[in-house]
Formats: C-alpha cells, sequence, structure tokens
C-alpha cells in the first residue's frame, strides 16, 4: 500500500504531511513497526519525549508524527515521508488495522460441538469444535465461539461477541454486545460465600448471575463470580486483563480498565473510568469513584473520592505516597538521628541545671 | 411458599416472629433479596449495624431478624413478617436453598466422554461431553464431572464430589468427598523445582501427590501442586477461593479459608480454622498457628502463632500495623520535625556555650 | 535396587562413601523420601544446617551427605549407607529419576483430535483427546499434547515439547524444543493495548506474536501476550511457575525464574538469571540487570542494576528493606519520642532566655 493510501485511507488528507512540498515522495508499505525496529518499506510512529529521538535515526520509510513542526522538518530532511496528527498512537492503532486481519474462522456450526436442541442460536454464528452448549443459552447474531467452549444453562451470549478456547460461561450469566473473552477466563461462577456453623464451613447457595453490558473484554484465565442474590455486572466498554478477580456482587462502571491480577472482593462498586495498575486490591465493599487511579499493587478500601489518584497499601494520595516511601528508606537514619538528639538534650539539660543557681 | 411455611421450613416455630401476635400476616413469598432490593412478596435478612436502618425501609415483605427486641416492635410496626434468631445470615442461607435448585445436569456418561476402560465408575455418576479420563481413575457414587474435565491417571474422585468444566486433575492426586473443583483449576500439577547446574536450571522429577480431604472447594483457575517427593495436603473442609497457588508439600489444616489471588510457596503449614485475605503471599515453610486472620496482601514468614491477627508485609500484629501505617503519611512531617529539631538543639548549645564563664 | 547400583548409576562410585569401609553394607533401596519421612529401604539427602541434625535420627537406610566429615562419621556409626558430593540436592534429583517415570501417553493421535489437514506434524507426535489444532500449524517430532489443548493458526511447536491438558496456544506462537506447557496456560493471546477515544476505550490490533525458545517451562494457568507489533520473547531455559503474567512485548532472557503470581506489565526486560519471588510485580518498561533477585512481593520499575538483590514496592535493596521494615513497627514510638523532645526543647528555651541577662 502506497504511503499516500494509508494517509487517504486514515482520513488525514488535510493534515500537514510530507505530500504537499514532496508529494513523489510515496514509499509503498507493507507493514506498521515500533519506531526502534524500522525497516524500509514499514510506517512507524512517534509520541511522547522518550521517541522522539528516533526521527534522527529510524529506518522506517514513514512517520506518524505529533503536530511539532521541528520534528517534522527534520523528517523531511531526512527523505522521509510522514503525515502530523493530535494523537499519533491513534494514527498507529489505524494503521496497523490496515495491515492486520485478526484469526476469524470459518462460520458454521463444526460438527463435533455439543449444542442442546433448546439452544437459540442468531444468525451467522461461528460455533468451533468440542464446545458445549447447555439448555436454554441464546446465541446472538454474528457470534465466535471458539473451540472447547463451555456454556452452562440459561445464559444469554450479545451480537458479535467472541469467546475464546477453553473459556466457561456459568449459568444464568448475560454477556453484551460486542464483548470479547479471552481464552480460560471463567464468568459467572458461584460467588465464595460460607457461613461458620459449629466449626465448619456451609456454603450459602450462590443464586444470583453476573451481566456484561457491551464491548466489555475480559482477560485470559480471569474470573467473575456470581453472587449469593442479586447480580455482579461490568458496565459497558470495561476492559479487563489477565487474571483478575471480581467478586460477588461487584457494580463495575462503563469505560474502567483493569490490568493484570487485579482482585477484588465482594461488592465492590466503582463509577466510570476507573484505572487499576497491575495486582491492585479492592477490599469488601470498597466505593472508588469516577476517575480515580490506583498505582500498581494499591490496596483500596473504604470510599476512594472521584479523580484521585493513589499509591501503596492502605493505599494514599500519590504525592503522599511517593514522598513517605522516598523518606522510608531513610528510617534507620532517622531513628540514629532520634537517639542523637536524645542524648544532646538531656546533656543540655544537665549544663542548664548545673547553670541554675 | 407462604412466609409460615419458610419458618417451618427452616425450623424456627420456637423462636420468637411476627406469626404469634399476627397469625395472618403471612404473605406470599417469591423469592429472597438482599434488605436493600426488596420487593413486595421477597424475605430479606438483617445483620450487623451497617443493615439495621433498613427495618424502617424495606420494601421486603418479611425478614429475619437478630434477637433484638426493638427492630421486632420496628417490624411489627410496618405491618412486615418476621421470624428472630440469633445468626439471621444463616436463616437467609437456609431460605436460599429452599428457592434455589443449582443446575445439576442429567446423570448418565456423555457418549462424547473418552474415558478408558481400565476406570472404575460409581453408581449414578454424571459425565459431561468431551471428559476425558485417563487409566485407572476411580470415580465414587454420584459424582458429577462438566464438561471438557481432563483426569489423568491413577487418580480418585470422591462420593459426590462436582468437577466443573474445564478443569484439570493431574496423575495421582487423590480428591475426598463431597469436593467441589471450580472451572479451570488444576490440581497436582508438577511443582515448582529445578536445580542449578552449570548455569542451566535442570527439572526435580516430581514424584508425589497431592490429596484433597472431604468437603475442599478449589476456586476457578486455581492451581494446586504435587511436590517432588510426598504430599501436597489440604485437609477437610478448607475452601480456597479463585486464582490461589498452593505450592508443593504444602500441608493445609481443616477448616481454612483462603480469598482470591492467595499464593502459598512450598512447605507452607497451616493449622485449623485459618483465614487468608485476598492476595496474601507466604514464603516457603512459613507456619501459620490455628485461627490465624492475616489481612489482604499480607506477606507471611516464619512461624505466626495461634490466633494471631496480622497485616502488611512483612506481616505484624493488626494493631502495631494499623499504627504504623497511619504514621507512615505523616513520615515528610516527621522529617521536617527532626531537621527543626537538630537546628534548634544546635543554636541551644551555641546558646550554653556563651552562658558558660 | 541396591545402594550401590545407585551409586553407580549416579556417577559416585569415585566420592567417598559408606561403601569403601563396608561394602557389605549394600540395603535394598525402594524409594527416594525427604529425610523427615525417611523408612527402611528409603534414600534420603542432607542439605543445609536445617537438616542437619535429621542424619541423627532418620530412618531412611541411605543418605546423600554433604563433604562433611563429622555427618559422614556419624552416619557410619549409625549403621546407614551413605555417599557424600558437593550437591547433595542434586543427587536427590538424579535419585528421583531412577525410581518415577513421568506419565507418557502412548504416541498416536486420538481419533477425536480435530487437526486441519494442513498442518504439519512431525515424527512420533501424540495428540491426545479432543485437542484442536487450527491450520498451518508446525508440529515437531516426539512432541506430546494433552487432552483438550487448542493450538489457534500459524503456530510452531518444537521437538519434543509438551503441552499439557486444556492449554491453549494462541494464533503466531513459536515454541522451541524442550518446553513445558503445564495445565490451563495460555500463551500469545493478545496484548492488554487500548486507546481512549471521546471517552471509549478502542482496540488497538495486536499483530505481534509470542516466542518461547527452546527448554521454556510456563505454569499453570500462567498468561503470556503478543503485542501489538513485534514479539514478546521468553529466552532459552527460563522456568516460570503457575498464575504468572507477561505482558506484551517483554524480552525475558535466559534461565531466569519467576515464581508463582509474578506479574509482568509491558516492555519488561530481563538480563539473564534473574530470580523473582511470588507476587512480584514489574512496571511497564521495567529493565532488570543479569543475576537479579527479587523478594516475594517486591514492587520494581525503572532500571535494576545487575546483581542487586532488592524487596519492598518500591523496591530498595535488601539490607535497606530489612533494617526499613524492622523500624516501621516502631514508627508510634519514634513518634512519641519526636513529641517528647519538642517540649524538652521548648522547655530548654524558656529557661535559657530566662538565664540570659
Amino acid at each position: 500500500m502506497k504511503f499516500s493510501d494509508i494517509v487517504q485511507q486514515l482520513d488525514l488528507t488535510t493534515e500537514k504531511s510530507s505530500l504537499k512540498p514532496f508529494p513523489e515522495r510515496d514509499p509503498e508499505i507493507t507493514a506498521v513497526t515500533p519506531v526502534q525496529a524500522g525497516t524500509a518499506g514499514t510506517i512507524s510512529y512517534i509520541e511522547g519525549q522518550k521517541f522522539q529521538a528516533y526521527v534522527a535515526t529510524t529506518e522506517s520509510s514513514a512517520l506518524i508524527l505529533p503536530e511539532d513542526p521541528e520534528m517534522q522538518a527534520q523528517a523531511s530532511d531526512r527523505g522521509l515521508a510522514w503525515v502530523s496528527m493530535a494523537e499519533p498512537r491513534w494514527g498507529f492503532a489505524q494503521a496497523l488495522a490496515l495491515f492486520y486481519q485478526p484469526y476469524q474462522p470459518h462460520p458454521g456450526i463444526h460438527p463435533t460441538a455439543v449444542i442442546d436442541e433448546s439452544v437459540q442460536l442468531g444468525k451467522n454464528v461461528t460455533i468451533g469444535a468440542h464446545v458445549v452448549i447447555h439448555p436454554d443459552a441464546v446465541i446472538g447474531d454474528d457470534v465466535c465461539i471458539h473451540a472447547n467452549v463451555v456454556i452452562y444453562p440459561q445464559t444469554a451470549i450479545g451480537d458479535r461477541t467472541v469467546l475464546h478456547a477453553n473459556c466457561v460461561i456459568h449459568e444464568h450469566t448475560q454477556i453484551g454486545a460486542d464483548c470479547v473473552v479471552h481464552s480460560g477466563a471463567v464468568i459467572g461462577s458461584e460467588g465464595f460465600g460460607f457461613i461458620l456453623r459449629e466449626g465448619r464451613w456451609v456454603k450459602i447457595p450462590q443464586s444470583g448471575r453476573t451481566i456484561l453490558e457491551a464491548e466489555v473484554e475480559v482477560g485470559c484465565n480471569t474470573t467473575i463470580d456470581r453472587p449469593s442474590v442479586g447480580e455482579t455486572r461490568i458496565q459497558a466498554n470495561t476492559k479487563l486483563d489477565n487474571l483478575v478477580h471480581i467478586g460477588h456482587n461487584c457494580q463495575i462502571g462503563p469505560s474502567c480498565v483493569m490490568a493484570a491480577q487485579v482482585g477484588l472482593a465482594g461488592q465492590v462498586e466503582t463509577a466510570d473510568h476507573v484505572i487499576l495498575g497491575g495486582q491492585v486490591g479492592a477490599a469488601n465493599q470498597t466505593s472508588i469513584g469516577a476517575n480515580v487511579q490506583a498505582g500498581a499493587k494499591a490496596g483500596l478500601h473504604g470510599k476512594i473520592a472521584p479523580g484521585s489518584i493513589v499509591m501503596g497499601n492502605p493505599a494514599s494520595p500519590y504525592r503522599t505516597f511517593l514522598k513517605s516511601s522516598a523518606i522510608y528508606n531513610r528510617l534507620p537514619q532517622m531513628q540514629h538521628t532520634l537517639k542523637e538528639l536524645q542524648q544532646q538534650v538531656a546533656t543540655l539539660q544537665q549544663q542548664i541545671e548545673t547553670l541554675n543557681p
């Protein structure tokens, strides 16, 4: 694909680019690469200070640049093709989509799939080998279910949703349209509810259900439990990474992002656009406001005010955490100073007593 | 079901209830709900200060109350049906069981299951589609094995145990009666044992086995390793949540509870009734006494005395941890105070020198 | 097997042993056991101070001892057979291999496996029941693929590699020779890459691939993502425990070891022989030098110098961490001392003012 075709397909023809001064500079592009690994015939992008220096050295033939005249001039001087835009990473994502077609198995139902006759199948579904679908499931149009997935009874899978290999959807779960459930994830399993009776743990029946709204993405081997009563709900466009645990009755807002190995205990609530770093944990009934960001490994509990950026366990505002954690390593010295001061003050007290008449 | 029927089935007829003063107040109950989400025709329960206020506002028709005359009077005044008991949550669990029947597939062996002819099958077993059972497994009576489970050779599964979809039971594993293994869990896999020889890691054969005693519950995608020699053992009635890791040779006592994402390294021992919060970790050879409770994210090592409540990493008694973590955020101020004091003391020292003859 | 046969097979005939003074002391050995659980007819090993005392009490018939004349004399006095070597644990590993044959299913392709006709199969492969292999996979010689594994298209599996039950290998993944992927692991799944557009997260295509070099071992339910462009790579002989997460574009050096529940965010790099304890996390773009060791639960970011031993979050040199964490619990007392000093200094200041003329 010519560079000029990419500019056109990304709808960037009205942006600044090398095509106006140098229309003949229109290399054939065959791949999208990171700028540090660019080769002739590839297009890359520059975003952030760290990568700026690569404009002078990259071997990519074309660049998606930020709106920075200096970088643009530098790219022109090196004979590179370039186009600029406010968010080059978005251009990169779109360019990638021009070159990369995700694997899409042929539609149709594999003869080894075991599908109960009560199951309602939408149009144009893809159901892989050895899939098992129990009674009363409703599968939407254009759904793709990869090999060895198991779907328990009385579930619903929305249009265009993809379930990757070996994941398990438990009874009563409802998954919206345009969701992606990655390999090995388990959704709607029994919440962890027991009651101690005469020294033995007895299970509380887990009669509730789990609901994923539209455009939710669930990472590999992530687990989302259902509650004893009521719902566990993940609102639209929320994205969960691998090995995340979401406990019973959690109510997760829309467009949240949780990195790998986050764990939410029962009844955690979040508003929208919450971002949790890797290995963050939240205690039972934690309530997290809109746009909160929690650094990796933070331990959350109670109420976290909207817009907060927190770190540490228990979590504090990130400035406080950064200051305190910097001092943490000086604790031995602080303790030493404290002892010195105690001695000095004791000496002063003696001296003053001596001076007093 | 009438409210009075529920009282009878829960064996609460001798407890205080609204039925004695108001026998005609006997609503038809169709579901169990949390008190905050109650509607006409549902029964809820009240336990703990947080929920007490709902007696005045809930729209549930019936309540399971604690032994508190004030709440009981308030419920009577609002025209609600109620029954009281020492542990209302236990009443709730029992009431749920009256209304909710967990999914139970039809007994029988699905024709797509691949079962070695040496396998011994008990009476009335349920074996789902695409299950694979390798040689010399012994499957007890009334066992339910869901779709796509794989059982390696020379294993035993006790009576009435349930293995959910896509879990894997490795060679030599023994699982007791009345256990539940949730979807995607892996039991009896090779311990993580290597030895460094001339700069390369060489595997130590993992010839031991994993044993789960009766009534053990293993969460989704949880992993329990077997050792190089000897046993990894989980004693009766212990409950593990999702994504937990139990290392080789661990010896876990009876009736313990481990929340999601707990990780135990090799050779960890616990006594009974240990409770570990989410994301707790324990180092190699940690020894944990009876009734220990560890807060979420605690890091355990060495010996933890019976009955301790610990938090933090490395774990400390919880009171110490709470005090210290509260002060942690004041470290910058403490450091500032320390510098001020140093200056003040230096000034005092000079002044005293001046005063001295 | 006679004790003398074990000495011969372990190639220890030139080492010091009980066979020279007592050639007739040559018990029949039927198993390898931990020294604390030894019984007649078993062989055990002694390594480390903790286990030294067992020489006096073990009921094992034979011991692999360190090069310690005192222990050797003690074993001789008790009538035990023994052989000494520099690394007794290595002898133990080798002795185990003499007695334990890991489960190896019969070679051949199970009739229920679904293998695309474009797949290239090596010689002597074992493919279990219900395995699914998508188009254009290349499977090496002597590969063993256990039941219910799913392999997406355009992958390569090296000679003698073992894929345990229910694991998933995603498109474009390349796995080297002599690797082991344990049950439930997912390799080459989509990296967690989204870009926020008008308040909604939009997926960045994940067109890269994941590469495992030779002798890599991947634990149960561990997940390794592929990147949007480029490669995620694990170099030869690196060993990952269960429930580990490796993010997109990570470049892991050779002969590293990561304990259970370690999580690496995107673009983490390590040199060789890095050892990460359980639940360690590393932030985006962390760069970890050769031979670094990180204690359990450490939080890594930035650059970690080769040979460092670090602990804590954020991670510090372990000596600093141990000192600071010891003082952490004395923070309440330090705060109290600080207040006392403030009062004492104030009093001194007043007294000096009074003294001044």
